[in-house]
């Protein structure tokens, strides 16, 4: 069979208006845009491009596009890159053109989804690539900024990072303090299995070789080893023997994901790709007409 | 007269519980935490302290309560210090009480707002003590996260520093392609004058110190120096000679941004303190109780 | 190891205040409850009794209590019995007392967000029962009522039930037109897993024994076995041999689910104990004081 | 005079997109649609067909049709009957065509909509047909699904039937604690008429003859005798001799409507054809392309 | 048997907070009260008295209420007299204390809503009193202002005056337009009675008395006599000999309304009450406190 | 240089949907427009225009596009005027035709927004023209009604009025009770210079030329002079000697703003136009077609 296909990552659209119509909102206040309405003329038309001043990877076009259409009518935008592209200084991502007014109203809201995501894509893929080989991926956390999770995740995507849970509502992870009140590791994934449906992917964090085996032993088929060094991780992967998914977290940083990617771990989850991750610097440059 | 008080920052109730409650809707999804309805007795209780691992500034403490207040009944939250306060390795902020299940239900949602507003203020207090004795101030940008404007501005007022305009709708910030647009410096400001009414303040960016001089002489109130160095901001200190509100802005960062105070400029605008501020470290510890 | 505890559903309370307000808001429209207004005195008090005319399972009382809370101040609500519990004719599971106009402007909310889940939890019960003793379980399946999933769902788990995913957001089912689309059981699993975090449940379902031997060889860990008779099911779980979850879907009927369970499957799901659910009979019955 | 023209029934837009886009929300989450994202190419294109497996009338196209357009762009939908039109196993209601994805995400919540209101529109014309050549008509009551009441009133229209008001803002029915607070059917109707304004439609509810006459003597124009006999209802149609109008309630079933209508009454009303409703089976058929 | 109670007007709660909380934000945006916070201390107290400076009715205090319930905890208000109360200029209306940041920033949205309602009640009274003694009553129009029109039509009540229907979803007012379209004043009526159910009032517009006598023989209960003079109008109550409920309409003012009054019809509407009432003067005066 | 262009009003898009699609659903309620749907054929068209019964100015016509624009598909609507434009009996501002249901569903909606931002255009249209010639421009306040204050202050503007600050979040206002608290004018506007960014427009109330004399010597900008008679406020122009922007406010009646505007004073605030403006009267005459 040959390799299965791997697709770009999606953004369902209600994610994309809801989110970019808030942020108009939050900018725009009651009075609108003042400084456009007291200087330029209503007839004024602008033509711009949205351009990158660092090497990075493109996330959130769609949003950007969003901003300039939902903040009034006759805007043309069109993207030259798709999400997931690496651009380089210079590169043009995107050109906008219309209503003066309009263009310089939204370009603050695009600009900053933009940023943001190309940010996290930028970084993820830089991760992604120190561990380029090994059979290791990287994943993201709930570590994310309030309201804007489904975006964040959606950029780690669009730099070559998987999705850890969405929230608390779409999948398990028993961690510490759940094992402690009820009762042990044992205990507590025979607590998970009674209470929940079949849908619910269960993932178990352990500190300790211990509990790592009392947790296989149990049935757990994904496992979260938590800050354990590169030899621990080692010896981890050589009892797991390929019966759960293993998951290393905990200070994953970007000069020692490699080591820890070569452990032979399944996943490593860090939240410095989304919570940490400074913005891609891109800029929008305009010529005026008429 | 005696030097006028500063108070400390105030954050409307409003903005707190709609950011907070979206944020928990966001984390909890359908199904609710399925983690702990499936491995903690409804019962149980525990009792935490939110602890820092770093150095830093605190704010956004009333998010953390809103958060453990409107995840449910029944749990206590006492803040031990307030926003503001300079806290170090160890310090507790504050402590958690009540059913586990809430508590734990709520504890990424109160840290994620917590370490991201900690982390803007401690960035923000590092560029404002950098330029501790000169008269200048730091000020933040429009360079926000959709949907967290009012909060990380909160955050920048935490760590000392001053808010530039909250949105499109409050002030105006007359940039180049306004002025382009508009015919030039002067016929721009006239524009904004005709155009404005007496309660909305006006900046205009010049880049050069001819368009300065030209600004000035229309009227010009505020003034942002637009990626100037350092030489030619002190040349347009001593040709301002006190008439204008002076703001310097462009590339700043933390290692030149006394030199940029020392100009004798009044605010210094960094996108810094808000787009690329790194998280605080701070964790919820708990100790459980039956 | 004693059997591990099963505890009582939970439901998010975010869950319950927005849907029982927006249920008060659509019935008292902007005029509020004309008759209480013009036939009831201000001062008049009532006190009542809901009480059941027939056997069944409770379901959805924090509901109820959310309406008596949420119409206004000065009712007090009471529950008799928990959710789960089972009742049967003449009696009383919960006490209301307060204002007379505020008592029945929200009487009609509270009965049928109650009527609704005890009757689904009430079918539910039914099948549960149907089944007891063989290994199997019942669970629901996405045909739910739009804007009542969460409730539903719930009212599953308050009959004995579970549940199977969410929504589409949270688990992976694939069906019949994934897997032609994709090109096969193989192809489409390995899509699945190269195109899907590691916390995501994939499931898929099958129509014949072929497909479902292709699955398991493939590595499936869940699978919906769609529409096979009884002798079918019994060769899929011997061919299985405790390989993956199995679940038996498609047609499932009150009078034929104990067949089904016997053959040794998993989980039984069926659209009928949410869609098909009629509402079990309770009243409000007022006693009134001055 | 030629018999006025009886119209289709009519279902305001705002209803439709507000309640389809809310649904669409609750069933994709924060992720949107797992499996097609994982399975199927954005590319694929799928044609369908929406087909009936019963008998029964069609009710809420427009729901479907709005699923199918807020899900994201390039969906063509055609309903190929309107909604109150009598089907029959087999017969296609609907075609959809467009991206596959799509096609498949919305497919759920059109479904959800479509099965649930045609159910109430069957057997609302169920009890039509019953009570066919009476002049009597059926309608319905405020025991509909919390957030659904314009949509399941709207079913019932297309099934023949007629709506009783939709809340406890558009009009008046004073029930028995109404009359025992006030101190009688004589004082309440007066109440009633002291404290409401003209366009305000009364409908009083009696449970004895002794009550009915009571009810007329103080002027009643709408007259609910509740769960009367039908040897009851005939004498209070006599009694009645034309002056009010006249409901049946209580207990109506489909076996024993005509009987009810067969005493001369002008309306009677059941909860049966909303809240007991069972979904018409209808389901999507999918063609795949390219 | 005694004059029924008249009950004072009722508000359901739901749209006073709901209407309160979007005032404080449009108010406060994103950054509060900036005035307050800049020159207040934080521990500030302040005790307020609501004034009028006119005489009136009052109408509104739980709007008032709400606003300073909304803005933040712990402010204390006291309502010292009842919507519906006549005020003379001097009086206290309500007292509210605490702290004084907060009791400035409610002050001007709690105003506003008072002193619109208490102008819409102090104008309905005008009229209600000008046609004292005579059997008439006086009507609101759907002439309010959007988004206002349940607190609009709550004040007209709190003046004296009745409600006409609250929108278009509530009753029936046929006019010009729609018996032109439908071919006649008989026809029309045969079709409202054809296509509506029996809780739906349905009011018909006439412009001349030929109109008139044929609604009435085809059965209209409540009829609009439309910008007839006295004269019309008294010859219209002769002819419907008490067999219709006659609302007079059209350019009603103050100075003639009695004398429409006198002419015997039920009701008499205008949108004079609600779209052209003045604010009546109240105003807030300070005592500071510590 | 030539003087500075004056534009005309603009109004951001998200105002106006929103504010319209409330206003809609606020009339529409759950049933829709019953006497159009029980007595107009679907299939019925209408045009109509939109004419004004009185001179005036034009505002808000967006608004009006924007409710037979939402209403529904198939509207369309042509403006014949601009916002600003000055009309007279009899001149029609706009022309609607299409489905007569959905015109006349929305005419009621769009006449409200329409008659009243007409007549808070043309109310201060006749504050301005009282004026014309002295150099003293007209402004609003927040005395607004609530939910409306974008409009309404869009509408001073079609008037030829200038607005003051939009609320409390975007200037500050220093009125007696923070000059109070505060201890002084001098220690107010100091402790307002410390806590503020330096893009917040202060302005200052003073009720004496002491009070005045005191804030000028403290470098106050703006000052508001409040209920000072003619004498006075000439004085206080005298004094000025053109350092500050002055405001006269406080009962400013159409009859003497010219008295005011004669002094010399730069703004005259007025709460007269917006709270007190009557509506406009205009109305939508229909021609039937087909």
């Amino acid at each position: 069979m040959p390799s299965p296909v791997t697709f770009p990552p999606d953004l369902p659209p209600h994610i994309v208006d809801d989110a970019v119509r808030a942020a108009l909102v939050e900018d725009l206040g009651l009075a609108g845009d003042l400084t456009s309405q007291a200087t330029l003329p209503p007839a004024a038309t602008a033509a711009a491009a949205i351009i990158s001043r660092e090497r990075g990877i493109v996330a959130g076009l769609r949003l950007a596009a969003a901003a300039f259409r939902l903040i009034g009518d006759g805007i043309k935008f069109e993207p030259l890159v798709a999400d997931g592209t690496t651009i380089k200084p210079g590169d043009v991502v995107a050109r906008v053109s219309g209503p003066a007014r309009l263009v310089l109203s939204a370009e603050r809201t695009a600009l900053n989804f933009l940023t943001h995501l190309c940010g996290i894509a930028t970084l993820t893929a830089a991760f992604v690539e120190a561990i380029a080989g090994t059979g290791a991926k990287i994943t993201d956390t709930r570590k994310t900024l309030p309201g804007l999770r489904a975006l964040e995740k959606y950029a780690v995507r669009c730099g070559g990072g998987s999705n850890h849970r969405f929230g608390l509502g779409d999948a398990v992870l028993i961690k510490d303090n759940h094992i402690a009140v009820a009762g042990g590791v044992t205990q507590v994934l025979a607590a998970a299995k009674a209470n929940l449906g079949h849908l619910v992917a269960v993932e178990i964090e352990v500190d300790t070789l211990d509990q790592f085996e009392e947790a296989l032993a149990a049935g757990a088929k994904i496992v979260l080893l938590d800050n354990m060094d590169v030899a621990l991780l080692k010896r981890a992967v050589a009892i797991n023997a390929g019966r759960a998914v293993l998951e290393a977290s905990g200070g994953v940083k970007l000069d020692r994901v490699r080591a820890i990617a070569e452990t032979g771990v399944d996943y490593i989850s860090t939240s410095q790709i989304t919570a940490a991750a400074p913005p891609l610097d891109l800029g929008l440059d305009i010529e005026i007409r008429t």
